[in-house]
């Protein structure tokens, strides 16, 4: 990209100031690169750490166009935006990574699966529906997920159709009907690809996701998963992001079912909570290689440092507040747990306020370590 | 310290925001802490990414007491600032640490010299003088290093003096006269001790300085230094830190004699430039362990994460102005190489501009590493 690199004369415009860009902000500065964050809330976890935070909606195409225009490479983190102004600022000649187009496709779930049809890309049997009274249709593939094709971050707009009588309650906009897939585990590969078309992949992850908020309570680096199954999932990450032409981070979670399939579940195009580990488990950061792969740098060396675990901080139920952090000083004292707190102010129940990392010599170690360190930092209101 | 950790309610104020305070607010975002800088220089290091950023003297009474006076806990990246202002914010019941009695040691030289005399920490021979005038009785002890009891910082006010001839030429102010050390090697330990007094210590590294610049210029850990000479090192930054009842890092610069004698050489109560390669080589940073001593809570683990190597990046000769750095795409493609940029606008021949961290499985696999990298990244003038 550069004859020599002048960082600070690259402006970096990231829309979204939630916690991926603060830790993608917090990287950057290593690079010397200039960072401009556009987030609605003017609390938002990037504002003091960012070379310039603007407070607008990212989902608004003025918003989004003005913030873009005094950037030079644009990137985000979170996938629903203002796809349009992006459009319009890749024309004026701006980088623009995710690109347009990839975006278009994540934003909306049945784009993504008739994407992985086209490719071939291994995912569950689906339908799409533009309305509820198609469903009654599809009842011979209940049970069923129906997920609505736009929105849906976290597990919202999700929903389960088990039975004819679900249909009442189900979405009533257009969704994709989703062959439940009886997993034996929940994995992510990250992938990376830079300008020029250099691909790297981390090491695959184990997710244990908390069930009653929909989001992953405990990652485990590496994976337990065999040679075999591992290989295939990274095959079809690095197959998924050539063929999304994608620029960047993309963070494929998959199911690995009972009968040893691969399927892709989810995927975003930019850092993504199951990389939070990279900071201190791996050579490279996840944070570093989005950096490196939208500056056009080689990618960085992906391979274990150390095991990890990591452990999402959620707020605690029937907290609603300013938020303070009670057991902090204790997690303090295990060695190898890596506190990250994200800036929030206020705590909800299930919000992310943090996370903790516990590297190890073994996994095994790690995961007894995590076991200890988890309920004992609680995130409450004051 | 705290019932409940609420880091967004600490107001961390920074004396000095160079790149060793960047480095500390680039750690502190991960605690949530209200960051706020002091520095001269509108376009210093930390000047984007702290809270809020004040442009001032730290050498400053007034300007130091005002500053101090929105901060809860006070520390430093720099020794040479205003300790009455210290003594007064103490007094005020702020938490300064390294404390003022700490600073008015390491401020001057024949106090430092001193108090490792009466504490018996092994040191070089020395005499103080008042003046020039007083040198000439000494001159028994030549060749000694003259250096200046107030100022020096990288190697400035420090002369040879070799033999009488060299007196002429020598710095008329008060001085320590110290035997010159024909060592065979200089060390650094880390050393850290929290409010409660918990201390513990990072693994001893060897330092090669460049002595054109009397700058470290690469950084090896772990040192290649046999198993009892290190315990020694340990054993002396240890006893040294809690002989001054510092909080905080202490950085102990040490030689090791051709006699294998440990001589303490230069002392820095705050994170310094021998510990820079903790940020990827161990599983605390310097940075942490410095945040974790002044608010109290226990020291983080300081093992090898990977053996690494420090390279300083510095300005090249005969280059003066707006930095931009040659080669960085090419050490981006070294794996394990860490690039730390310091946000410095200008360059100047010798100026610390940043740093690169190569980790490696084996020291011997960093060093060689070390070596390719070298001489790859150019900090030249636009």
């Amino acid at each position: 990209m550069m004859a020599a690199f002048e960082g600070s004369k690259i402006r970096l415009g990231i829309l979204g100031g939630g916690q991926l860009g603060r830790m993608l902000v917090q990287k950057a500065i290593d690079f010397n690169l200039q960072t401009l964050v556009l987030d609605p809330d003017p609390d938002a976890p990037c504002r003091d750490l960012c070379t310039r935070f603007e407070e607008g909606n990212f989902r608004d195409y003025k918003t989004v166009l003005k913030f873009g225009a005094s950037a030079d490479v644009i990137t985000v983190e979170i996938e629903h935006v203002n796809v349009d102004a992006l459009d319009e600022l890749e024309r004026m000649g701006k980088h623009v990574f995710p690109q347009p187009s990839v975006l278009r496709i994540v934003q909306d779930k049945g784009l993504q699966k008739e994407f992985y049809r086209i490719n071939t890309i291994p995912t569950a049997e689906f339908r799409l529906v533009s309305g509820k009274d198609e469903i009654m249709t599809h009842v011979g593939m209940f049970p069923v997920m129906q997920k609505l094709r736009r929105s849906g971050y976290d597990g919202k707009g999700v929903k389960p159709l088990r039975s004819k009588e679900d249909i009442d309650g189900a979405f009533t906009d257009a969704s994709v009907l989703e062959r439940m897939v009886d997993f034996e585990r929940e994995i992510s590969v990250i992938v990376s690809r830079n300008v020029s078309g250099q691909v790297a992949h981390f090491p695959v992850v184990d997710m244990d996701f908390n069930p009653e908020a929909n989001l992953v309570e405990f990652l485990y680096s590496p994976s337990s998963l065999n040679e075999k199954l591992s290989d295939e999932a990274i095959r079809i990450a690095r197959n998924l992001i050539e063929k999304l032409n994608h620029v960047g981070l993309l963070a494929v979670e998959m199911f690995v079912t009972r009968e040893e399939e691969i399927l892709v579940n989810e995927i975003a195009p930019r850092p993504h909570n199951s990389g939070h580990h990279t900071i201190e488990g791996n050579v490279t950061s996840q944070y570093e290689q989005h950096l490196r792969a939208i500056l056009n740098l080689p990618p960085g060396d992906t391979s274990l440092k150390r095991p990890s675990v990591m452990i999402n901080l959620l707020g605690e139920k029937g907290n609603n507040g300013e938020a303070v952090y009670e057991g902090f000083d204790k997690v303090m004292a295990i060695p190898g747990a890596h506190v990250h707190l994200y800036g929030k102010r206020f705590t909800k129940p299930f919000r992310k306020m943090g996370h903790i990392t516990i590297t190890a010599d073994t996994i095994e170690e790690a995961r007894k370590k995590a076991k200890e360190v988890s309920g004992m930092v609680k995130v409450v209101s004051n």
